[in-house]
């Protein structure tokens, strides 16, 4: 289906998704030869965008065949913030929020940063291979640093990229799901794993970027869906909730529905959610509401997103009622992952001959 | 005994000494209440510029009562060269050097980075403490910057005064034992201490600085004592070495041995380098010397220097010959300083709300 006009990319963003596309193809053929990293910061709960623009993508992977962590980055939130609100709260909704999405235990691992001493040891050698000119010069880190709460940039934003590289290397991941923002990220990642493997010997995959192809969902004010700016329709929101967040949403002025991203971003991403929501075309989506108005594509959007999330919050009430075991699942995980940690800085050690 | 020529102290030094003279009484009054972290890079072998103006006062400080915690940083060998280079012979050499003057296993930890992965998981939180800026301005890094084999500044080098704050609270150290110029790591360390007991609740000591008292001893060359210029007398060396050395040592033309440090450097630390092994004032070493020459004050510097190490370089030959055992206190260290670890970063978890 045809769903957002795209801007003309660059000859590199070309390459960057011809790249993605062949790795798709590797990954369907051999699953198992593949460890995926990915995870979210604890910093509120999960919504639509990132259901659609990473979520089910996870699953998908996994139920794919392939080896999947889910890293809940508690110590990045304080990348731009002093220090890091209702945390357990916030750990507890995403472990909810992947379980009900499909996110399972015994295939998949979600672990969290700090608690797993072994990882985070990694960013030592880490950091002695990369530049403070080259942790300077990350635009992705220079536009976050843009858009921080904190006044002063924290030395825990300036090294977050490197900290990053170690969460993917640890377990020795060899494919990040990442936004077309996020490349320069897994190009530091790359050139660790490289210069590590030229100075110490050979011990790290260079993992490749597995671009998202997933569409932006704008949030009910018309700018970019996020956790932070209460535009979002969170996964834990009851059907009720739902129907009074899609009533406030931004519309425009033109009764007749239609699906034009560029010239309607308000009406276009409501007819898009539905479409997504009943994995249909945006545009026949438009076109059955026609001149229906904004309220009709509004009882749409709610039935569809409401009928599309029933069964996810379904499941996530019941894991909500069963919260030992919601937690169970992150100790377990953090387990398998503390134990690869340990393996991978042995052999750190090893290589790089310190000793104990 | 007076032993240099100081240069006018600024206020801010003075007030530095006055502290440290202060907290010395404090310490000797009640030296249980204290816990002190020092330590060395495994760069090269320990000399006897380490011995006077460091060793001797962790083992002095030991025999009083203190708790004193020896770091062998071997993560910090890549803050300014690329990889780490005979570092388990290295180690093995600090091992033997801290066994021969006394560092007692029963009483002193010795430990290593590498090997306390939940030490260095507290760079992460205690990045979130400080700014890029706070980092880009200390005075001693960009010396060392100045200094490095590298050509870029690494982002090992630019972090390092935050690791040296996770290795100061890790194990609560209240007492770190500084020159001068290292006074503005200490600070950091106690700004991060007051920021994360001021966040997350009282947690950490602010640790006082002790400031040494130690006399210069300049290298055989005349410029200072370092592992990395070849100028230096190892305590591990032969007599026979240790002659050589002091045969080679610069001095001047004037027959007429004085202890004069401005005029006279390479024959006044000479000079200073016997009093010391003979616990002497260097004035009356000098004068009894009077018109021997540098052939006689030579002499006298070996034979105070190969009298004074006898015992301790017999001790090591010993330890050096059980090289299983001398491994095997740095794993007890290890394993007494990774249980201290963990309960501090199990009390960080605590204080800052995550959880596993």
């Amino acid at each position: 289906m045809t769903i957002t006009a795209t801007p003309s990319p660059t000859p590199a963003a070309t390459t960057a998704h011809l790249r993605s596309t062949e790795l798709e193809h590797r990954i369907a053929r051999d699953p198992a030869r593949f460890r995926v990293l990915t995870g979210d910061r604890p910093t509120g709960p999960l919504h639509l965008g990132h259901h659609f623009g990473t979520l089910r993508n996870r699953v998908r992977l996994q139920d794919l065949g392939v080896d999947v962590f889910v890293l809940i980055a508690d110590y990045q939130v304080l990348t731009d913030r002093d220090t890091a609100e209702r945390l357990q709260e916030y750990t507890d909704g995403l472990l909810l929020d992947y379980l009900a999405l499909g996110i399972d235990p015994a295939r998949s691992t979600v672990f969290n940063h700090s608690a797993v001493p072994a990882l985070n040891q990694l960013l030592l050698p880490f950091l002695s291979l990369v530049s403070v000119a080259e942790l300077g010069r990350n635009p992705t880190v220079k536009d976050e640093i843009a858009h921080s709460r904190q006044s002063a940039v924290s030395g825990l934003m300036y090294t977050y990229p490197v900290h990053q590289a170690a969460d993917i290397l640890f377990c020795k991941g060899n494919v990040v799901p990442v936004g077309q923002d996020q490349l320069p990220h897994l190009e530091l990642t790359r050139t660790i794993a490289r210069r590590f493997n030229e100075r110490y010997g050979n011990l790290f995959p260079e993992p490749e970027a597995l671009l998202s192809t997933a569409p932006l969902l704008l949030g009910t004010d018309g700018t970019k869906m996020s956790k932070s700016r209460a535009n979002s329709i969170p996964l834990g929101a009851t059907a009720d909730e739902t129907a009074r967040l899609i009533r406030g949403a931004t519309t425009d002025a033109d009764r007749h529905i239609t699906y034009d991203p560029d010239a309607r971003p308000g009406v276009s991403s409501l007819v898009l959610l539905a479409a997504l929501c009943l994995d249909r075309d945006p545009h026949e989506v438009a076109a059955e509401i026609g001149g229906g108005g904004a309220a009709a594509l509004k009882r749409t959007v709610t039935d569809a997103v409401n009928g599309h999330l029933a069964p996810v919050r379904a499941r996530r009430a019941e894991y909500a009622a069963d919260l030992t075991y919601v937690r169970s699942v992150l100790r377990a995980g953090n387990e398998r992952a503390a134990a690869l940690a340990e393996r991978t800085l042995e052999e750190v050690r090893e290589a790089m001959g310190t000793f104990r």
